[in-house]
């Protein structure tokens, strides 16, 4: 008596409207259509970039999500059923849904130089699958999918080329955080910065990406790793990952980008910015040492420009930004979930609380007060 | 009865303060110090920059350049004599003088990521060799050297690391243009942008530094260079150097980055600004297509910042400035005179006029009014 083909009832936490708290709901998750698939999520990380899109922050195409949505895009999960023209995955498979597609076919997946595909973003924005639609109702309502995902449902369908398989083996309530924060800070430093062994580098911001960015710096083989916070209570964290010199500008009355310069005589080889302030950014670009400096934007804001001087370029700096770390997503995720079972990687140490889905309203409450590194949610056990 | 270790009296034009014309005087030329060389000017290039010194454009310590001062930094020579120390060159070399210096010792020299060479700009901003003078007088009155250079002048005193031995076969009238602009704009394809066969690539502003830009997106193998400048008799010498389109800004009422992007499907792979201007900075950086397109900045300027939005970096594009071309100076000049002689690079079609140093001031009329790309002051037969 599978589910195969069925409607399924299950629980979800919904946002019904901007800037309230979660409901959780009892929905109705529809069977998926044609290369579609429909998980059982076991696990999902809370990630600032729910909290955000919670709060109203215009999306990468200057919108407002749309209500009423059910959030989550940082999950792990099993295959329940998959829809026609899906032949990679089939029932029982354990995967990872992931908010950047990897469709393997456009000229960008072709390119060994991006991991933008094509397939992101046009739909994926809307919270809806390429017809259009979501999966999930409520009540009779259609809910929206963040990012064409919506973790936090213990089910949901996504696209097939937004999912990718793992290994059995991986601890769920872990490897989850590799479908989003993780991956984003740690590939860039290793795919966007090119961290080179030996290097100094400064990380701005120093929340779950902002760690991760640390740890991949490391991995790099970096000599020197500046954290940067406002924040003092996250350098005991940030030095766990590898961080060796811990700067907070509260505690300067020169702007970082000065004492940075100071401490390394002339500034450091790679910045990576890791808030979404545009005043950090400007200090990050800064902090990069003439003739070479690299600076990588991690942060996403929409409404305000980062002001850049010329002559900071003409110096030899170098700007650039990216997306989910540069990592191609359907084949890298896979590669990390084995670094992190080969203790290549740390992923455990960024959990700080475990909470079932009925108190996720808890993780928003204990991200906004700086208390947490990532929450996981655990849906099933 | 050699002039080797006496006072040179020689003219010059020299320039008595900012905004005035330039004057033809005596001055006197004392011998090389240590590390130094005296050369004596074949031809000199007069260059965009020459002017907006002239005009009290701020450097890039954001001064003002001190005068009276004499200026050209686009030069060819031949040696006279030399100071103490000097190994490298003896009487009758042939020579240009460089404004970048390569001392080949300092930890950006032995690095192959930059041409930043570290002795420069401290003294060579302020128009003075290395113990704080110029070799320059006239009617007892120190006169600054551009760039430590200083090219307007029959003779002059230069650093032994800011000048590089060229093959005795090559045109002084011609190879002078590669001390600057030229190579400028050529090595910001190749060696910053990395332009890469059959890519697309855009050039912003076609004076002498962008048709060379042009030339090096056609020589690295792009399949459509698209020239963009708000003059369109621009256009008939970019399509010399290779263009294959040509966009006036003027002629569309919509960005110049939203009409390339249409002309493109998504934006181009390269975008080089050749003007030193923001807005066209920030439109060089839009024209680039998501995913992976670079935008190299090489015109200069001091008094404004860039606006860059973040999202745009985020969406995979890089953002670059460059310094001479990338080219480490002392061996990379040689190279591209010879580039120059076995037909690969072109140079006599930068040359629009020859001038004698007493018409010194029309080449600057010629250059404000556009009919210029390079005007060539014959110094000596």
């Amino acid at each position: 008596m599978g589910t195969e083909g069925k409607v399924i009832r299950c629980k979800a936490a919904v946002a019904w409207e901007a800037r309230k708290t979660l409901t959780i709901e009892e929905v109705e998750v529809a069977p998926p259509k044609a290369h579609e698939v429909r998980i059982k999520i076991v696990a999902t990380g809370v990630c600032h970039t729910d909290l955000a899109v919670l709060r109203e922050t215009k999306d990468m195409e200057g919108s407002i999500h749309a209500f009423p949505v059910v959030l989550g895009h940082e999950g792990s999960a099993v295959v329940e059923s998959v829809g026609p023209g899906v032949s990679k995955f089939s029932k029982g498979d354990i995967v990872i849904p992931l908010f950047a597609a990897q469709c393997g076919e456009c000229e960008c997946c072709l390119s060994p130089k991006t991991n933008m595909c094509k397939k992101n973003w046009t739909e994926t924005l809307k919270g809806v699958l390429s017809d259009g639609t979501s999966r999930i109702t409520c009540r009779g309502k259609q809910i929206y999918q963040l990012f064409a995902l919506g973790t936090f449902s213990e089910y949901t369908v996504v696209y097939d080329v937004a999912l990718t398989k793992i290994r059995e083996d991986a601890p769920l309530d872990k490897v989850c955080l590799l479908g989003c924060g993780i991956s984003t800070g740690y590939g860039a430093a290793i795919n966007a910065a090119k961290v080179e062994p030996g290097s100094t580098c400064a990380v701005f911001g120093l929340g779950a990406v902002g760690l991760a960015a640390v740890m991949g710096c490391k991995a790099a083989g970096a000599s020197r790793i500046f954290a940067v916070d406002v924040n003092k209570d996250k350098f005991q964290k940030a030095k766990l990952f590898g961080a060796t010199d811990f700067v907070n500008p509260k505690d300067h009355d020169k702007p970082v980008s000065q004492v940075l310069a100071e401490m390394t005589n002339g500034g450091v080889d790679f910045a990576l910015e890791c808030v979404g302030n545009v005043e950090v950014m400007r200090g990050a670009l800064d902090s990069c040492r003439t003739a070479w400096g690299t600076c990588v934007v991690l942060g996403y804001v929409q409404e305000q420009d980062m002001s850049v001087a010329p002559l900071s370029l003409l110096l030899g700096r170098t700007l650039k930004g990216t997306f989910f770390g540069g990592w191609k997503s359907v084949e890298s995720v896979p590669r990390l979930v084995d670094d992190y079972m080969n203790k290549k990687l740390m992923v455990d140490e960024f959990v700080t609380h475990n909470l079932p889905l009925e108190k996720i309203n808890e993780a928003f409450d204990l991200m906004t007060s700086g208390q947490s590194i990532r929450t996981v949610i655990k849906m099933a056990p």
